[in-house]
């Protein structure tokens, strides 16, 4: 891949001076994330196609080009289009990372495919407007056909960016995916049909398309879409209100986020890309209030969002359920998505701070070590043990703690796809001669600057497991640049080493607070910038308006929240009936960690009554005599929250009771 | 009305030697119930026609009558059908109540547009099965054809036993149910279709027309459907697993009540309908079994069951969230109906205690004092407050602290009334020779006893505010008969005083313990039993396994739970800095209570994360010096949870947090 090619092959390109780093400029080598592109690239990506062609969702395509819609019935939800999509989009994302011809191959045989079923005005879409099917547009709340739109405007984006040269609009994915948002334009443009769709996603797909070609008139309808949604137009869904979809007050007007979750935060980056490439201070600060509020009082330790199974969606402020967290796998990528935006907009770290906290516990949860199976919600908490592995069929949103190979509604694995092809992509910031690694995973960058030459990195590191990060200069241009790190705001106590002047050596280590730290120099190759992180395990405890947190703590390493399973208590001990012990700290126990613990009996229940007594729950164990060891207290193991249910059935915590 | 009908006006009559109160046998004077009572008979019942009349659900009988079925669409969903009848059974049990020619009227009037609607072969559905309608039982996972018709024989129950003499069977709506009921035995009996409705009911309805009847047909067919289901031939609902109707596992297998709710309490009322009229044991414990174990781990403070809004359904075992609490007001209906069959099948006090705790804190809070409006969910935490009045409008599934005057899916308003209509009949039972007052409330009893003559009582009480009620015999036989009273299980330090020998005068009172207590004498025709309850506030602590409450403590006072709303906090403060000192007993103020609390500031949050920290939390108030006042402390206010939002929007809480 051409370098050119290599430092735009990236998801978001926004009008700003400051710009995320392209998949030729990250080479990711080793270490925790390695494992799940590997895994990714050698199974998710097959999973993924394997189950679309077995269930019929890319012959769909294959029917419209066909002209045989009517015969038989369509199988798929009306938005699986949206997956094939996806899929495309993870496929583009891989080639350009790694320039596997197989991914590249796999991309053409499956465009070719989607393509034939375009209509001659560019509607592409194989649940409406055909032959026994429903009109076109005849159901926007529920239609998602922009929605679908939308998504085969980002596989576009994706092959734009990871292809060379002029060829790329010549790409027949490419062509249909323009052609597709002209008649988008056409059709919904002003004095058309001035609507919006269910479920926001043809916004950003828009919006970056516009960016990709350079056509202010992608832009200008996405913008549109923005600024129709909260008036009310859409016809509601049974028993949802208009928050559902964000119906309800205009974006530029509302504080936080409501309703499903996956719809809330696809709107917002649209929102902020919108804002950024148009000027709309306003409409970046609304996202932005919405974003500090909503973390601030409806996100979970594990920066997952959606704390409601019923719509999928946020809850009130301070409503974070540990079993009842919904944390869809989608709303965490959703968030990714918004975060990184507003860091390339606003260069304010809390959102790479909360873009790492979701990566890993969110993003990296969801997937099976294997590849081949998913959690679509993401619990803090699983009271019984769940199933072991789900059989090999369609599933519905997995609950009860086991991750399935499918799902009925399936948006969650291609997300997952698509996501990790592109994570090279999420880890440095570039802004005139200041680049910023954003993300920490060892590997090699070499990063075009502005000015003209290349800063050349090679970074050394064990993180998260470990603190430590080596960043080694291995190519500089002869003048000074800057290069900045981020301190995670949970890294109190942080150091950095940094080389003094051109070749003498290095400084000792001196404290940074979290944030950005930066070192600016005329670097020399073989110059090393350091930082050490603190990765002791800590105790990790709920805003006390948490109403379904009250009383517990959770233990955090680094930017891992842990959790306990059922497997590594005693045989026959209750994962309910443990009591964590918070004056003696959390010690680390291999990639977790190792508290002070003791199993309660639990109390009698009242016979024949709801369990509510008259009698005062015991004193809590961890007033006065902290430290002791009385009987019945245990050490007990904790692991990373992420890899949990690898183990079979398993009930699991992430927040402890103390009393 | 006379008095053999009015012994025989009862919901429920099961094949046992005892029995429940005859609406003739009852008369409520004055109190908490005669005002709810009043309220639906002059409200309520006029408020449910007049809207169904609105909708047009009423209407859709004129249509099949007419055969005008196929022109335009038919209104209201597929089970709007059952409202019309719970109202039918409403204003049945209210002319059986109170002998108001109005109301039956009113249902002669309403029954004729309904009879007008059945098809020749006695199937009677407004929604399907006629022109321009999908057919008959092709859709009986979601159809409700069935769960209608249930509703049908429901109100033809309340119909024969409430017209006197033999002119009941030749009821035009009585002659249509006869005609429905054999038209779902010959479609759905023993080589016929061996299937089941999604919707548990014609279990509980047949079951009963069969006791109304002497019919066993009716009882045999209820038996089939009881032990059809839990066997996954339901097709699947979207999303839903078959748990949602109970077809995951037989009901004489199972342990707890789980999936939908209602449906989980309707099949589990009609499996003890069952058991007993064919004497299978088995049976009736696994339903004692189920109970067991769901009111002991999955029922809420308020007796409210169903714990989640995705499924209206119950949740895991402790999974009790105040705030998420779903506690469908027709869940509370339907908890009544299986814990009086039980009570009348075991003479189980526990089941009348779990009626009491039901009736008082979910079935009389879902209405407004009014009688227009209701709650469908009745959740145990507002954190934000509603808003004010609801339009007079339909509302989805009300949430958000506000009642609202009907609902798109409104099984709860019929409900309702057709519950307080025949609530007298819950107030008693009869066996042989001894009568049970299970419920207290003002007024008089004239008991038929089982071996002639009768027992006649006048109550005069101020309960559930004041825990004195007192009996006086005002007609006794000249023989020994036992009036036995209920001691509610959070009565400790309950005194009862009991007539000494006949004309010996009264005795001292005397300490009785939770359970039945006894009295058996010749009673004579002035004589007073009298009981004490005490009903101080008291505070009441949840079971350490309810992750959801841990920390919190909530104040009951007789059968009534309590609850702050934030009417009753100082201006400004918000509800969720309340901490109570648990270690000062609250004491009574009008009819709830006074407790001393305190308002502590907020913790900072830290900015742009989620709300966790490394901080731990304050140390509670309430640890060491108790009883002492320090600034910030304060007296706040508890009222009765069931009048809750009916001052305009308030945050509400029932659990309020000790630290």
């Amino acid at each position: 891949m051409a370098d050119d090619t290599g430092r735009l092959a990236r998801p978001v390109a926004p009008a700003t001076s400051r710009r995320g780093a392209g998949l030729g400029e990250v080479r990711v080598d080793g270490g925790f994330w390695t494992s799940l592109l590997e895994v990714n690239a050698g199974a998710t990506l097959r999973h993924c196609r394997d189950w679309m062609e077995r269930l019929g969702w890319i012959a769909n395509f294959d029917r419209v080009a066909a002209g045989t819609t009517a015969d038989g019935e369509r199988p798929g939800w009306q938005f699986s289009d949206s997956e094939v999509y996806k899929l495309l989009e993870a496929l583009a994302w891989e080639h350009g990372r790694t320039g596997d011809v197989g991914a590249d191959a796999a991309f053409e045989e499956l465009a070719a495919r989607v393509v034939a079923a375009q209509d001659d005005d560019g509607y592409l879409n194989t649940c409406y407007g055909h032959a026994g099917q429903p009109g076109r547009y005849t159901d926007l709340s529920s239609g998602h056909e922009l929605y679908c739109t939308g998504h085969l405007l980002q596989a576009a984006v994706a092959r734009i960016r990871t292809t060379t040269g002029p060829s790329a609009t010549a790409d027949p994915l490419v062509t249909a995916a323009i052609r597709a948002a002209d008649h988008v334009c056409r059709e919904f443009g002003p004095g058309a049909r001035e609507q919006i769709c269910g479920h926001p996603e043809i916004e950003v797909g828009l919006a970056e398309l516009g960016r990709a070609l350079g056509e202010p008139r992608y832009t200008a309808q996405a913008t549109l879409f923005v600024e129709r949604r909260g008036h009310g137009t859409l016809a509601p869904i049974a028993l949802l209100g208009p928050q559902y979809f964000q119906d309800d007050v205009p974006v530029r007007d509302a504080d936080a986020w409501r309703g499903h979750a996956v719809r809330a935060l696809y709107l917002a980056a649209a929102a902020v890309d919108v804002a950024v490439d148009t000027g709309d201070d306003e409409l970046l600060a609304a996202v932005e209030r919405q974003w500090t509020r909503s973390v601030e009082r409806r996100t979970h330790l594990t920066g997952g969002m959606g704390s409601r199974h019923q719509d999928e969606g946020f809850g009130d402020d301070w409503e974070l359920p540990a079993d009842r967290a919904y944390c869809e796998t989608c709303a965490g990528i959703a968030s990714v998505m918004v975060s990184w935006r507003l860091l390339l907009a606003t260069d304010d770290v809390r959102y790479a701070d909360l873009v790492e906290r979701t990566l890993y516990n969110v993003v990296a949860t969801s997937p099976r070590s294997d590849g081949r199976a998913f959690f679509y919600a993401n619990p803090l908490q699983q009271r019984t043990p769940g199933g072991d592995l789900l059989p090999d069929e369609v599933n519905p949103r997995a609950e009860g703690g086991v991750r399935a190979p499918w799902f009925d509604v399936s948006c969650c694995p291609t997300n997952v796809a698509r996501t990790l092809a592109s994570w090279p992509a999420y880890t440095a910031t570039i802004d005139g001669d200041v680049v910023t690694l954003a993300q920490y995973a060892p590997g090699d960058l070499r990063i075009a600057l502005d000015d003209g030459g290349a800063l050349g990195l090679r970074v050394t590191t064990r993180y998260p497991h470990h603190g430590y990060v080596r960043a080694e200069i291995t190519e500089a241009p002869d003048r000074p640049v800057t290069l900045r790190l981020r301190v995670p705001s949970w890294a109190d106590g942080a150091t950095v080493t940094a080389p003094r002047a051109a070749g003498a050596g290095h400084g000792d280590p001196h404290t940074v607070h979290p944030g950005w730290t930066e070192v600016r120099r005329t670097f020399t190759p073989g110059d090393v910038v350091a930082l050490d992180l603190p990765t002791a395990p800590r105790l990790t405890w709920p805003d006390p308006r948490v109403d379904a947190l009250r009383g517990t703590v959770a233990v955090e390493r680094g930017p891992l929240v842990l959790c306990v399973e059922s497997h590594d208590l005693p045989p026959g001990a209750d994962l309910a009936d443990l009591r964590l012990d918070p004056s003696v700290p959390p010690v680390p126990h291999d990639d977790g960690a190792r508290v002070r613990a003791r199993l309660v009996p639990p109390p009698a229940t009242p016979a024949g009554r709801p369990p509510f007594t008259s009698a005062p729950p015991a004193p809590p164990s961890d007033t006065t005599d902290g430290g002791t060891t009385d009987n019945g207290t245990a050490d007990v193991v904790l692991i990373p929250y992420h890899r949990w249910a690898e183990r079979g059935p398993a009930a699991m915590r992430v927040f402890l009771p103390i009393r």
